[in-house]
């Protein structure tokens, strides 16, 4: 199992070109929250805004737009019950992101089949939380063409891969992994969290117990959609987004207890402007 | 009457295993909120959150799910008046807190009638505000087999033990204490707050009159249950959750003319993190 | 004309009893607000907490609690079209101000009718904004028993003394004061604010025109709010309010083009405490 | 193309006189917003209360006031699917600035052509974003009398002009602003952005890849409304807007790397403080 070197930050966090848009960083679709768990979309969807996503849309439950433009004027809504209104725009993105907060009504449920069908090449989708569980539950084919980027923590990942906590080793999460999708990418939340992809395993260096509280996961999530939005799709930059949060995380540690998600999400800028200038 | 001493921070406030988990920071549950105490049920549930507890659902009418998303989107929600779902919550989390901003409804009442009924053992119960009121007006008996904490202020202390304030010595509050639950906490109020525990008590040697303003109290009632949450009932949890907050509370009044709660909770993960360091 | 000299800051803001309670420190009934103006009432109340005010409770429209939830989770709030409960809450108020972003409607003049009509002796009326066009406009006698203060700007103290602004001399306001109500303080928003009281007058020496900027009268009819609910009604207290407002807006001037009234607020806290410890 | 300079605004961020008044600094309307993008309206709003315009009212969708009063308290709001109300807006402002988050819907198209029918002289019409779509969309001539500053990027500029992007070069430029209307002022958002007028065209030197996110036009918008309603219409006032957006922004870019909306505008006070000080 391959450390994940520092140096991936300063790799994958590109110096931006002056001649450049809102269009060439990224558009991004954050499909999340529900009555229950406004929270998670909101955090989401912010991480994804402070790690210079171009463009980010979040598809929620309409009673959660207006703490939306609240905490994130810079982000856009759409009601994800709108099923055309929400197909166009699984088409119309770059990546797509779903799952925090997102719950498991059978609204949930359609959307998450929607984002699964709707997907092509050229995309990365991102499943993370209630997603998960809904893909577990419903027996769910990962069959989209897109790049598949999946979260879980233990728990999730049991559900997924029908393996007990105690069993979830190198040798058997790949094996799971191949037989869910053989191009997936999973990234298993955990102390020293873990990333798969085909036959290879990287573990994080960094990461502490002040992160244990709710919001975190969905943090991730959506700097990882930022990222991918930013920098393409690779290992790398799966590796760069689940290392920052981390770092910035033990960073806020040295001095905090517990370190909140909103937190980190605003430090986002001025961590990646360094990475982005030590070469 | 025993002196509170500093160090029970240093006791109290562990620095955290790396291998751990939200799970294992408590799971809360604060029953809070009405139409027209929405503040209330957000600063109690901000001060459980900073004070870093690991999962925080807060139960209230579900016209304050917006202002609860915006102001502290680490947090879950339910809707109290939906019986089942409060009713598995209830069950289903280590620490409730209930009153902060309740009101006396005859949902209300309900609601703390559920909670002294559906508590168990290894369950901690804290009972503030509203809740107190109630339980005083409908004479409801404290027969949770549940840990319980009160947090009432001398008004609140009046109605529940019939004790006038100048009358609240403590021999007398030790009585009216052992008549409502022998085995419960007291947290009386006021200058220089006392605690009660069976034939002991303490008291705190901290706390301002900068701190005379709406809100106090539900600051303090969501730290109380982030403690529990994280360090286990015990009296030095409780000691320390009611010395963090008037310490915090001092340290900003040497610069404030008024204390507000606000200000108290987002200083939490600093000062804990202090003493988790100091031993 | 005498000049209001800063003494009067170190003689107004008193150190705080170490044996106080909220209720020390008044109750203040902030009525303000409607459908297009709700932010004067949240800056008002706002204000008013951060001036340390025991307890404040914001009478509006029910379709702004969410707002007042999220940016003053200390105050609580109340529906001022319910009428019942409108007057027990005038009724049980130490200090009554009304006026910010109230409006004209119908319920308006209804809820500065009861204002009116139901305060006495020993209570204080804050008369701003809409409800002095209303009182203008329907010639409403201010026949309360209550302290009065008004605080209109030039062109509202026009409507009600029906005096042009190039007639707004020393002289001819006191007449018209006495005339509307030979008791009642006179605070006239301009270049140079002045307070009318029988036959003195007073006139500040602070105050700039990055000030000039939406919000700003609402601010001070907080902090006059929160100032006679702490330090008593007097021709003191007020001016003190006037100029507090203004000094630190004098502050903020140094570094800011336009002087934003949540700014204001925000220091509040900071710089009454250092009046209260130069004396 | 003449380069615009930095002197540009110290000339037109003059020193308040000190016997001004709100009214001085300019009525602003911005018709903003819509279900799907409030986020939009808030930025614009907000841009224009920070850079210190005396009354800014945002017309926009009512279930939008809710966040608006919690973001910027110092707006009013009116409801702009009330023709009459709209209407009585559009007269009675200096500045109407329109389009941010206003989408294509049958209301935003009714909103348009009210604000092209009822400007008139001595008004100031910015048209932004939607506003510019829905006039290309329906070919709405622009003879309002008012001053038209139009604020499209390159996307919008070609639905306007129908000039493909590699063919919005300098003399196309002007002739199709000529044919649109002779004596607008053009403002072509891009890298390097440029200002067109009549036979004159200017080049700002400032701005960065930071600023590839969104809300960074809405927020220039709002800058713009808040220049021109306290400062005058004029091409330096113009400038000067445009300018100090990216000043900003190239400062803020150095420590982050990403350069939000909201950080910009929470600077604009204190930028303008040192521009107005330095002659």
């Amino acid at each position: 199992m391959e450390k994940i070197n520092k140096n991936v930050l300063n790799h994958v966090i590109t110096q931006r070109n002056p001649q450049s848009y809102k269009g060439n960083y990224g558009k991004i679709l954050i499909i999340a929250g529900s009555t229950h768990f406004g929270g998670a979309a909101i955090l989401c969807s912010s991480a994804a805004i402070h790690s210079g996503a171009g463009l980010v849309t979040l598809a929620t439950t309409p009673e959660k737009f207006t703490a939306v433009n609240v905490q994130i004027p810079e982000a856009m809504t759409i009601d994800y019950s709108q099923k055309n209104e929400l197909a166009q725009a699984i088409k119309s993105n770059d990546v797509i992101a779903i799952g925090p907060g997102l719950g498991t009504s059978s609204i949930a449920k359609g959307v998450v089949k929607a984002a699964l069908n709707l997907t092509t090449e050229n995309q990365t989708l991102i499943l993370d939380a209630s997603a998960l569980t809904i893909i577990a539950e419903q027996q769910l084919a990962l069959e989209t063409k897109a790049n598949i980027i999946m979260t879980p923590h233990q728990g999730e990942w049991q559900r997924l891969s029908h393996l007990p906590i105690h069993e979830q080793n190198e040798k058997n999460n790949r094996e799971q992994l191949q037989k869910l999708n053989p191009n997936a990418v999973l990234i298993l939340k955990k102390h020293l969290s873990e990333i798969y992809y085909q036959n290879q395993t990287f573990q994080i260096q960094a990461g502490n117990p002040g992160m244990a509280t709710g919001g975190m996961g969905d943090t991730l999530t959506g700097i990882m959609a930022g990222f991918v939005g930013q920098f393409g799709y690779s290992l790398e930059t799966v590796s760069a987004a689940l290392l920052i949060h981390s770092l910035i995380a033990d960073k806020l540690y040295k001095e905090n207890y517990v370190v909140l998600p909103s937190k980190i999400i605003t430090k986002l800028p001025k961590y990646m402007k360094k990475f982005s200038q030590t070469k």
